[in-house]
């Protein structure tokens, strides 16, 4: 079995900001030269995520605004924020976007549908954080 | 290592369903006589989930009901429906129930507990879209 | 390929609880001498999840009463409580939370960031349930 680790860094211009990360785990895939197996995306840190979706600009905003919702900033309603943070809100929206996938890698390319790419989602950010990539299979 | 890699397609009667394709996935763990390892069952679409939960024909429609609520059908409210599209909302919906799930395979079949059943969520159907299986494992 | 299987039982004090289970999943890496690989942590019942967050008790009372108010108790208004169940409500709570999560193993440990706390988050409890830990790779 071959497996092969990489880590990418990430410090978004925006508080919340929704990065395609598509072409850095291609390039991550190919480097493994695994054929058949799995890759793990995940977000290192708990106010930010990695998920599958659609590269439309449109939906982007659609998700953030959305996310605003269900779970809004609103640092006077969390109990977290007594610790002197004003995160709470993006352990929430982490929460609902998730924080990994796994793709299935066949014939030594990610297998995907015709519109899925893999987005980097922020919500705490102006500060380094951390993306994990870790490919295992043969 | 052993894998295998197996598409199904879908084309739903109704644009929002909830399919139950646990019979498919143990069809393909078994194809793969793979006796330790994990399976990946994931949408390949941007618009549609693949979920574990209960066979149970009223938390089905509780699901559905539920999505309409947290992420209404809704057109004029997303930018994404801007470009001609009227599926924001199953975009939203599909981030609630999840893109995947990994399954245990342990002395080879699903190590499921008493009541995990695996769906296909369509939340944009009438239409072929299609899920992928691997297995990867010994 | 090596892979270990192991199974935790819990029965929460109260219906509703999170429980950090990061030192039982370290445990099992450990027990199954993999050094590069995936562990896959899974809640058996489908009132119940497997999350990653942070370890701050404020926090985990904000997750509680968040989800009560995205999928409240409510028992007279789901159509799987005419079962006699009255746990649509964990059913709903369970999916927002997740089921399961895959953490990277490197150089046998979990490859975890900074804050990153491995979580049983009960929504029905009172009760025997179970949850799965997967390990595979070398």
């Amino acid at each position: 079995m071959k497996s092969h680790t990489k880590y990418l860094t990430f410090n978004t211009k925006n508080k919340k900001e929704i990065v395609n990360i598509t072409s850095q785990v291609e390039q991550a895939v190919s480097e493994s030269r695994v054929k058949e197996g799995f890759c793990l995306v995940n977000a290192m840190h708990i106010t930010a995520s990695v998920f599958i979706n659609d590269e439309e600009s449109g939906l982007k905003q659609d998700f953030l605004e959305w996310l605003e919702k269900l779970a809004p900033y609103d640092v006077e309603n969390y109990r977290h924020n007594l610790t002197g943070e004003d995160n709470a809100h993006a352990h929430l929206k982490r929460t609902i976007m998730g924080r990994e996938v796994i793709v299935s890698i066949t014939g030594g390319k990610l297998d995907f549908g015709p519109w899925e790419q893999i987005f980097y989602g922020e919500f705490d950010g102006q500060r380094n954080k951390r993306v994990l990539i870790k490919v295992i299979g043969e």
